[in-house]
């Protein structure tokens, strides 16, 4: 009988959005991995710190930060290594997931490294499009809408492309991209429509107009552009 | 001192699903507005209907199920009136919304109409991306993939045109689109590479293959696609 990879997701940051479900395994957890940067502590435990058992085995897997690269591979090859031998001596394992564990995410690199191997239940989580969206109270999409979600990190030209063709779009992973991505919203002539935020649903939350947002954007923050001329849209 | 209007995601349909900040609003809640249909019962309710006091208040919103056309404004209307006197009374009244209220929604329709005159506070829900992508265990996006949610409504040219330009593709309010999206799917050479999920969460959900699909497909559906030949894809 092996146990269960169980890939979880914490929400966007306040404990209180954590599905039912979600708080309840993390509270019966033998054993938790998540991902951690070299210094300092993890996102995703610090959101549901307060669940985790003081003699829950803790697995951090530590991905050195470095935006727009894909960590290295051997992180990855070691957490599945010291997850399986915990899920081949029949124990299930939380993987704890900020957001939703497969927007985004890192949970992938564990999936296809264990999934052959073991049975794996996800736990869905608030994603930092509702959160977002949230946090300005304006809807992402509505009706026939069609929504494109960018990564900042694309060039001009493929960001211009996909905005254009779209009713609603989210650009995420913005960080260091922000002056760049400001300018090229302006130049679409959509700043009027779009929406900057950060941190959502975190104490130093910032839910802003684009027009008024920082140049120093932190990676989790979101653009939201709304074309639309509806009446809901302030 | 006037109460809040407070849009609260229900999630996609597993009670367990529910954030504990929305179930504990839920609880707590003196009045309660939710969606229903003409006939039969509202699924957001059901979803939380465990945590509803059996003293609340409670005000549905019959909305005639007509996929692909407006429900007629004057429920909204009418709800407004209903809500913004217990709001005006200086009562909160919380209103469910399956899925995420930001996403899709018809909470919309409440918001505009409240939001002037009466502060507002939006609970975000697991949203069906997140919950379908569970279901089938499958990344929904990854690193730097663009990812575009269509409504099935749309006609297959601009189907056609954003699946092209997108690297996953989620496309929703399938319905009676069923085979004529498959077919198109098909002829964009993507069979392959989509998934099918009806009731994402629920006792009867259906996660599948898009050629395993039924045709009558429930509007509650989604078909996923990945394009991408990462080894992650089955």
């Amino acid at each position: 009988m092996t146990g269960r990879l169980i890939g979880v997701g914490t929400g966007p940051g306040d404990p209180q959005l954590v599905t039912r479900r979600a708080w309840a395994l993390i509270e019966g957890a033998r054993v938790i991995a998540y991902p951690a940067p070299d210094t300092g502590t993890s996102f995703a435990r610090s959101i549901v710190a307060e669940a985790i058992a003081g003699d829950a085995v803790e697995i951090p897997m530590i991905v050195p930060m470095r935006p727009g690269r894909a960590p290295a591979q051997s992180v990855y090859d070691d957490a599945a290594t010291a997850i399986g031998g915990h899920l081949a001596a029949g124990r299930d394992v939380i993987v704890l997931c900020e957001g939703d564990p497969l927007f985004y995410g890192s949970f992938m690199y564990l999936l296809v490294r264990l999934r052959d191997s073991y049975p794996v239940e996800i736990v869905p989580g608030v994603n930092s499009l509702s959160a977002c969206a949230a946090a300005q109270a304006h809807p992402l999409v509505a009706r026939s809408d069609v929504l494109t979600v960018l990564p900042g990190t694309l060039d001009d030209e493929a960001l211009a492309a996909a905005i254009g063709a779209a009713d609603a779009v989210a650009i995420m992973k913005i960080g260091r991209h922000m002056p760049r991505l400001r300018a090229l919203v302006d130049r679409l002539g959509l700043t009027g429509h779009a929406l900057y935020t950060s941190h959502a649903s975190l104490p130093h939350e910032r839910a802003l107009a684009l027009s008024d947002a920082p140049d120093d954007a932190p990676y989790f923050s979101m653009i939201l552009i709304y074309k639309g001329d509806d009446p809901w849209i302030s």
